[in-house]
């Protein structure tokens, strides 16, 4: 039971519970620690969500999502670092109500291309320069602002950031505490050059979080959902998980999975599958 | 024109297309150039395949294609490169029987992760050793083998490079005129280190060849067909084609489009849409 110490379920696995019922099969599961997102904590309220984690016994750890801060058009920048500090100090409020242990953690994803805009370098430069703007309100609150890297897949619609070298390229101004990446299997897997920007990364106290899930094939037909359970893919995650820990990672591994026929299944069953998986295809690069 | 005569037209984006039909519609485009594909030419026979090319005078800038050689079991193996090696004699004489100006150009897609297999770094070793196997036949009779990086979302089942620096890493050992690396925007555009690796790709003399497809949203259901024409996507054309130029490139530029809707479509009108995108799109790059 000791690597199941590690798990924590990402709510994004369970995406049709409720927050209530994401707790509850979170801690039925034998789980101790929840990843939550911000639709189903925005559901209930932020200080209830608090109370109901408070109640829950678990630990938070990570908010989904921010980011988003690829517009071109300075109302929508400028509506997107509002939204992003709201979320900061949604997940201040949460990791201080979670268990001990809780991460202030917020993950964000950089966001695409502005419509009809082809200029891949400008957005990653603007994404850089909304982290660096959030920087102080996160330090103030002692949140830590998490850039993660996202499969190339996605850089034309969703996530201009592709590798993890480079989200600690853009972080690497700020200071550690305050500015970390998010290693996630699915994004960076592929990455030849993974080994050394996971020990980079740990070298210089990055990884503010680890997730996994599993690439599968045939590829899904739609990209969002093309995720799978561990084990049900091509990934290698003893090795990776390994890599992870001898970079000196010691937090929660989130497992957070974008699934329709996990999605469609019984929350509670699918944190007890959940459960088992980590243990069988993490458990033993722990 | 100028620009159009850079222009070639790869099989792939005509794939219904007899070869007879590809010469003839390339030709009655006003494009100079054609890519080969291995099974339209296998279904004439090499030798006849030809005198074809011969007749249309058209320049041949590329066979497509080799590679698959990262099986485990060496029965596996040895086959693959048994065809690896009828696949560079094919296209020594492709080259020959072209216009002046073809290139013997051989493009080599890894492959993917044996079934089963999780190995990613051991796939990437054998495919790198299968290369330098082949390179004694390839400069025997004077062909390029043309590595190409193919996108991140093909690792596990297509092709195990995936970035333009690792396959330049991999033809690092081998003179550049025996061994270089295909740059193709759909594959690679996505890549921050994309200028450096160009001008690192040009600098070594080891641009082999460069196609050109656009990246579509949202992704297909087909992973396999998510290709589309220049200027239906988000890639910067203009700016891709000056980093090739700038790195020194001048050979023939391929249009190689997976898509179902432009295979549907009549072969003639694909090659004068094709020759409009590319004044439009890689145009304003030369």
């Amino acid at each position: 039971m000791s690597h199941l110490s590690r798990l924590s379920l990402n709510q994004a696995t369970i995406k049709y519970a409720d927050l209530a019922t994401a707790l509850s099969v979170t801690a039925g599961a034998g789980i101790d620690a929840i990843g939550l997102w911000r639709e189903p904590v925005a559901a209930v309220g932020p200080a209830q969500a608090a109370r109901m984690v408070a109640d829950s016994g678990l630990r938070v750890s990570s908010l989904c999502r921010g980011g988003f801060f690829t517009a071109s058009s300075p109302d929508l920048r400028r509506e997107a670092l509002d939204d992003n500090r709201r979320a900061i100090d949604e997940i201040a409020t949460l990791a201080q109500a979670g268990a001990p242990g809780s991460a202030p953690v917020l993950v964000l994803v950089a966001g695409g291309l502005p419509e009809g805009d082809r200029d891949l370098a400008a957005a990653r430069g603007r994404a850089a320069e909304a982290v660096g703007e959030l920087a102080e309100h996160a330090a103030g609150v002692g949140v830590v602002l998490a850039v993660e890297p996202m499969h190339p897949l996605y850089a034309a619609d969703r996530g201009v950031i592709s590798t993890l070298g480079q989200a600690l390229d853009l972080v690497a101004d700020l200071p550690a505490p305050v500015a970390g990446v998010v290693v996630d299997t699915f994004h960076v897997w592929w990455d030849p050059a993974l080994p050394a920007q996971i020990a980079r990364a740990g070298a210089q106290g990055r990884i503010a979080s680890y997730q996994v899930s599993d690439w599968i094939t045939p590829f899904p037909g739609d990209a969002l959902l093309s995720r799978g359970m561990m084990g049900d893919g091509h990934i290698d995650f003893a090795s990776f998980t390994r890599l992870v820990r001898q970079a000196g990672y010691t937090g929660d591994i989130e497992v957070e999975i974008f699934n329709q026929e996990i999605w469609d299944a019984d929350p509670g069953q699918v944190a007890a599958r959940t459960a088992k998986a980590f243990g069988e295809s993490i458990g033993p690069g722990l």
